[in-house]
């Protein structure tokens, strides 16, 4: 498998970056190619802008997704996102590796989001969720958090965490198509012992190493709707 | 009222610009005082990173919500964080006005968030929903999206819109204890006419106008949940 690991941790030596580095050592091991986009380290531009397209199809009024569409059939995205939408499509395995800011990602990766995951390749007019640009990459959302996990789930004071990631998980990359794994949590890591720490490492060893045997979570499907979007009532029975 | 419009889109001309206008104009109106925090014309910086203390309490490991409690207590927070903060603590509303991208906040909003919600003021300890730091406060989420309002809903295709702003309305800002108002929403922007975004804009002086009407979004209060934040179990019943 080709792997693409995108990390964002402002802490070189952080927990975060220690899941990063297992997973470098796990993967490779396998013998799979892995690259790294350490967000941090690369000084990544979070911010979608008139200034990430060489042209502009309309100058004067910026429609963000329009101009990606235009960008990416005549070569003019900007070279960063081109060279992260390289990567992107020659991963088979996709790697989200970060702590959680504000249950969601840090603005850096929510940039490499905005800015990489462009119209016209990755989704674009009816190819989403199932039909997808990404369809047939897989996805894991490798996140560490301040919280005990007893405060997530049903009756828990924050609720289900994959609740709180629905935007990510569902919004974003079921969206373009992708498998989504079930996230990999490394909970309460600023107040944990080194022994817990190094437990954490050693389940996420295990899981990347029978990643095979994850089922994906479950989504939309196109088919589950007409030509409006509208839910088929069949489905509804 | 004192009131803090965060806006936050690319083009300045976009109808996401025209409904701050509208709400500057609506507001002061009435009366109101409004700043306007235009994060791309200000050029904000999204990132979170160890530069944003001007002395630290651990220098050579970041811990980002750590030092932000520090950074507090000794007057050490960058300027720009600084001077939003100011301007949040002055506001009795807080107006988030921006684009879903991603069924989410632009990344250049995330990281007015990821810096400027700091801990030891926003949050801290059991200072959370109910009981954080900016209870007393409302805030307003005001978006534009291409999706069509029939696209959103219990059996609609990508569920209830509120469902995938979930980490905004509760995880964040109802964390820190403002009243979140239901938000305002302009479907499919892109492709409607003028006098359809002229509709909107309408509703959106209107809503406004008797914002004290509303009634802020439920959310978890601190009471229902042990010392420990388990759930209390009379409230299972």
């Amino acid at each position: 498998m080709n792997v693409l690991l995108v990390h964002a941790h402002p802490e070189p030596k952080s927990f975060t970056a220690a899941l990063r580095d297992k997973a470098v050592q796990t993967l490779e091991k396998q013998g799979h190619e892995v690259q790294v986009s350490d967000l941090y380290a690369m000084n990544w531009n979070p911010v979608a802008s008139a200034d990430d397209f060489s042209s502009r199809d309309t100058p004067d009024y910026l429609v963000y997704a329009l101009e990606q569409r235009q960008a990416v059939k005549n070569g003019g995205l900007a070279g960063d996102i081109q060279q992260e939408l390289d990567k992107l499509l020659w991963a088979d395995l996709l790697i989200l590796n970060f702590p959680i800011y504000w249950f969601s990602v840090p603005a850096i990766l929510k940039g490499w989001i905005d800015r990489v995951l462009v119209s016209g390749i990755c989704y674009g007019g009816k190819r989403f969720y199932d039909q997808g640009g990404l369809a047939g990459k897989k996805v894991l959302v490798s996140i560490t958090l301040g919280g005990r996990e007893h405060m997530f789930g049903e009756d828990a004071i924050h609720g289900p965490l994959e609740d709180m990631l629905r935007p990510l998980l569902r919004g974003t990359l079921a969206y373009v198509g992708m498998d989504v794994m079930p996230p990999f949590v490394a909970w309460h890591v600023p107040y944990i012992s080194q022994e817990a720490r190094e437990s954490f490492l050693e389940d996420y060893a295990m899981r990347l190493q029978q990643l095979n045997q994850d089922r994906p979570l479950s989504f939309p499907r196109l088919t589950q709707f007409d030509e409006y979007l509208y839910p088929l009532k069949k489905l509804e029975a």
